[in-house]
């Protein structure tokens, strides 16, 4: 199996048997989150912006528009970190101390370049809009130029990627499995409810299906 | 109500009808999430990191377990950007280009704080513990002397604080609105498992009741 090389920033130490470096991993789990953080730097102060992404390949493109304070200090590419984070349960120890979370994590580092070209920016819109619903790209209207020109679009080479992963039970000390406390792990769910149609979909126009998501979770 | 003062730094700038300062409101999408991802600066590169945290009046807590890096660079406290973000619900509209997300999210600016105290991290411990799960410290075993000790906690004040909302519909250009395409929202939620008990749980001790966490979502 692959593996993207952990260099001396993305090794993981602080409990490295919960990292994962395999590319495997590392893209199952960007392709089954949608919502990235995204970190850079201005004038000394750094900065955390939530925004959607989508991959292709060894490539991750975010929305730039959600961090127009990044844009602004962009010139040949900008330092970022890009960090997705599943969260699959919470994990209730016997002593306070050994509460956890389980989760999936990936931290990617790199310099984030933007997307001039015409024809990457569509590719990179399609990947987003076909990320959060699968075939949405093929029904709904297509980006024009003038749109193209307002989206800011950001690429980032997965290059210097770590992932870290926690699963399974509650580690206890010892003589507290003695307690009569109850302890495991409730597990954590993204789930999705019922669509809500907007007042304006025409009568002729199916509902939507939202199974179609189910092969994204 | 009372209002956090936007600075030059979180006074949202794109979209600025999304965003909101008061307290209230902040407060309470940082006492329904539980994951925060932190952003800081080491040797010029920000790096991100998820962790649990908890809110006490204007303070939050942060596990710095999760970020060793960062506590190397600590000194007189280290320049944080924390950031939460709840998503409400996928938005799809006519067109690719109108396609967004429903979510609530809040950044706060600061300087971190190690804690060393040890009355206040016994504090910032109960905290962490009954955010996740009420009334769960009080069920299970406290943290000794020892374990407070090898355990890292930041403290940052909620001063320089913005939130930021997207609800409802997708706003799609007028003359799309005729094209026969599903448009709506398709909510977004975090819900719970069944509880999985671990394998030495005493037989007198109840199953876990998965409702107790119902008041936090």
């Amino acid at each position: 199996m692959e593996n993207y090389n952990p260099t001396d920033r993305t090794r993981v130490r602080r409990l490295p048997k919960r990292a994962a470096y395999d590319k495997q991993k590392v893209h199952s789990i960007l392709d089954e989150g949608f919502l990235c953080h995204v970190g850079f730097v201005a004038d000394g102060q750094p900065y955390v912006i939530p925004t959607l992404y989508a991959r292709g390949g060894d490539r991750i493109y975010i929305h730039g528009s959600a961090a127009s304070r990044m844009l602004r200090t962009l010139d040949e590419g900008v330092d970022v970190c890009l960090t997705v984070t599943l969260v699959d349960g919470f994990v209730l120890a016997r002593s306070a101390f050994h509460h956890s979370m389980n989760y999936r994590s990936v931290v990617v580092l790199g310099k984030a370049r933007l997307v001039t070209d015409s024809a990457e920016k569509m590719e990179a819109m399609h990947r987003f809009t076909n990320h959060m619903v699968p075939g949405r790209w093929e029904e709904v209207r297509q980006p024009t130029e003038q749109e193209l020109k307002a989206t800011s679009v950001l690429a980032l080479e997965l290059h210097e990627v770590s992932a870290k992963i926690r699963t399974g039970s509650p580690l206890d000390d010892e003589e507290d499995y003695s307690l009569p406390v109850w302890a495991g792990v409730v597990p954590v769910r993204t789930t999705l409810g019922e669509p809500l149609p907007d007042e304006r979909v025409l009568p002729a126009v199916k509902v939507f299906d939202v199974h179609r998501l189910a092969n994204r979770h």
